[in-house]
């Protein structure tokens, strides 16, 4: 730092894809955020903060390529060479901790964590480089009972967030359901063959594409407007026919009626024993969604979702909003997923060597925020007042403006001084961009009389708009009221009640 | 991820100095937060998040040497050959901030940002690579008011928390003091010059190495207990007398009057116009505290706080905190420093070319958080009631016990169903473990009688550890209760009752 030279002036700007969010964007999410955290606290999960920062073999990559060590991930080297990397999710740090520290857990073991998750990608329109998750997570549950508490607990999340239902649809599927109808078709079960892969990405394309778009992209692939061609999973026609059932098996019943669709699936994997093993989970599901209450208005089974992660290896779910929003050019789309999760037996497993089954569900906490904006249930009550401001009009007298100020903040009162170093318009003009209710004002004249001139800026500010004439303006004294200096809080108080909300 | 070989089995660890925060501290610190939050409210600050990732050049180094990028902070290179950094405090982002928004902030900024900061360094016993700050920033604002209110809300964080008066000090000195002490005994005023940081250094020194100390290091140089020796600042012996006499001129007052420190340290900055500007400053901070109230048994002046960054320019206060505690050896050592801050004119001047007057105050949230702790002011408000757990007994019956625990939730109240493969005895263990104060139960014999048992956990333990007869056990009934199954919520909601905090 000494050797910096004096004339070196870097330029203030933030790397691309990240962003600084500023004060009622923070005050929101926070809210939003205890919101969340109060639904999974009532379902028994307790908060876990694992670190930022994983050896990057734990993260479940090996030793990034020399070349390209952040591939994906931020990574680096540590002083003893190994590879470090920021966490990219919150899921495979808890595997590390879940595998650490195994035997004194209690199992299930549910836990929950929000933080901060790095990916190192391109970024585009709303999608950063940087951002939140909130999780809940159960390890060591067999039962879908625990996935099927996941979708219950999603759609709470959204109710609690003022979401109304209706507007929002906990979308559930099961890979191994998936896994039966490739099975079925002659493709084998192993999940991460090409082919298989392809397919799974075709359905999941189901709800942007439609059934033509699928059609394509299952056989010898497909043109988009922009000319770009994507490369099919070169089915042959009645195995195409056959995925386009199963997909469209979950349509006809319209999702109204979970029995149905879960009917049409069990034509479809026929004969698979590992679809006939997820039909059956989903049936169980569907028992403890239907005993609590939980109606297809707010879960539903649906065939194309899919979930892109390799990891998933039962039922997978997302949380999507069904209003419209309009993309970055102007077109009108669903808002989309604001959440997802499912069960990952595998992933502990990497470190032990047993599998330990597990479920989990993960909020997108900026996309959900951008979504409450849209719906403008961001809630006022996460902003507090704007402070009061105590103008220094005379700079000797800087002790008794401090006694003022001091008498409001103890009084509970959110309140600053002016320190600036302007005079009476300046000072004024900053309490108005402070979006301050009430001016103090102590000048020389107040001083004589042992008074202060309490300004209310929010009904001066509607006075200022009606008011034509400038003399009538002047008049005009609602505006502000002339206290005691020792009645400072009592007349902020009463300047305070006028507005509340 | 395709590529992972499936016999690679990662060692489930942190990489060293990186740790996770389980429950209860994850509870007690977001308690915690928002209590200080909540005055840093009060005060007038808004919140801001600044993106963790920044161009290393912004954070106030060059470029990282190609050898060592890591030196001191977290780097690694963007695919545009730019080097990033994870941010190792929350002001020279701040600085940035400011300096990029510039126009558009009201004028004094007013900010506070909780925050997540990086240090690759070597970590030690209680110092981690990865700790969080959560620091208030006033920038725009020339008058030391803006110093002065720092150290109060310092003060009043600390008494938010449950501190008591008496217990935590905001000690507070002015690097204007310090430069006239040196320019007074000829050292010049080039804060960068090396025996001008050796005097600063050692007079930083004064608490814990006492008066002998803090002689020899500013004379030849100190042999420590363990026979390093450090090299000294080479004073003459009349220099070393001023310095001595600056220390204890704090000393003699014994703090308790601010007004006889500052006499004391203007005879010994003489004539230097720095030294008594620095004063004068602090003369006009004193005026402050006392016409809010807070006397020196809340903010003293004292000589040997310094702040070690290069940055400061003004005022320099630090947070401590009085009582005891015991270092990893075992000696008595007082706890220190929870927070510090201060003036520093110059940060935002790297950008803009201009001065930009700022202060600021930053919480140490781990070490805090600490103190808490030993001082058993950790809240018992912030743990919420263990979740009651409903048994399942009988897999075939899942729905039914789904259906309880919405039942409860939907009441309020913490709950969750047993979600492992295990029978009784290892459920009722798994409540022992949860610290569940209720157990539902629902076997055959109730379902015949259309029945619950409630066993009242935190009753059971204590008739446990009183009665030693087994008999006498069995027939004790106390500790468990039967109600009809409609009955589920109240019943739950008596025993509840009985160990409401």
């Amino acid at each position: 730092m000494a050797k910096e030279q004096k004339t070196f002036r870097p330029k203030a700007r933030l790397p691309k894809g990240l962003r600084d969010v500023t004060a009622s964007m923070v005050r929101a999410e926070t809210r939003m955020l205890g919101l969340i955290r109060d639904v999974y606290e009532r379902y028994g999960f307790d908060p876990l903060e694992t670190s930022t920062i994983e050896y990057a073999d734990a993260l479940g990559k090996f030793l990034p390529d020399e070349d390209r060590p952040n591939e994906g991930v931020f990574s680096f080297q540590d002083d003893d060479e190994q590879w470090l990397s920021l966490r990219y999710d919150l899921t495979a740090p808890l595997a590390r901790y879940v595998a650490e520290h195994y035997d004194g857990l209690p199992k299930p073991f549910r836990r929950y964590q929000v933080g901060t998750v790095w990916r190192n990608e391109k970024p585009g329109p709303g999608r950063f480089r940087q951002f939140t998750q909130f999780d809940a997570d159960t390890v060591a549950a067999p039962t879908v009972a625990a996935d099927a508490e996941m979708c219950m607990m999603g759609a709470d999340v959204l109710e609690a967030l003022s979401i109304p239902r209706g507007q929002y649809r906990i979308r559930v599927n099961n890979r191994k359901v998936l896994d039966g109808l490739l099975e079925e078709i002659g493709l084998g079960s192993d999940a991460t063959d090409r082919t298989h892969m392809t397919v799974l990405r075709s359905i999941d394309k189901f709800d942007k594409l439609g059934r033509r778009g699928v059609e394509l992209l299952l056989g010898a692939g497909r043109k988009d407007e922009s000319g770009d061609f994507t490369k099919g999973a070169g089915l042959a026609p009645e195995q195409i026919a056959r995925v386009l059932d199963y997909v469209e098996s979950g349509l006809t019943a319209a999702s109204s009626d979970r029995a149905a669709v879960l009917e049409g699936w069990r034509k479809v994997v026929g004969a698979s024993a590992i679809g006939r093993e997820g039909i059956d989970e989903l049936a169980a599901m569907d028992a403890l969604f239907t005993s609590a209450g939980y109606g297809p208005d707010r879960i539903e089974f649906n065939s194309w979702i899919v979930r892109g992660l390799g990891y998933y290896t039962g039922p997978v779910f997302e949380a999507e909003l069904l209003f419209d929003t309009r993309d970055e050019d102007g077109n009108t789309v669903r808002f989309g997923s604001v959440g997802s999760g499912g069960r990952y037996d595998g992933l502990i497993e990497r470190f032990k060597g047993v599998k330990v089954p597990a479920t989990g569900f993960s909020v997108g906490v900026s996309r959900l925020l951008a979504a409450l904006q849209l719906l403008q249930k961001v809630d006022a009550a996460a902003e507090p007042d704007a402070p009061v401001v105590v103008l220094t009009l005379d700079a000797a007298n800087m002790a008794g403006y401090q006694a003022m100020v001091t008498e409001l903040r103890q009084a509970g009162i959110r309140a600053e001084m002016y320190l600036g170093g302007s005079g009476m318009r300046a000072q004024m003009k900053y309490a108005d961009k402070r979006g301050a209710p009430v001016a103090v004002i102590e000048g020389e004249d107040e001083r004589a009389t042992g008074s202060l001139t309490l300004k209310d800026l929010v009904l001066g500010a509607e006075v200022s708009a009606t008011i034509e004439d400038n003399a009538e303006w002047r008049q005009s004294q609602a505006a502000q009221i002339s206290v005691p200096r020792a009645k400072l809080v009592e007349g902020v108080r009463e300047i305070l009640a006028r507005h509340r909300r």
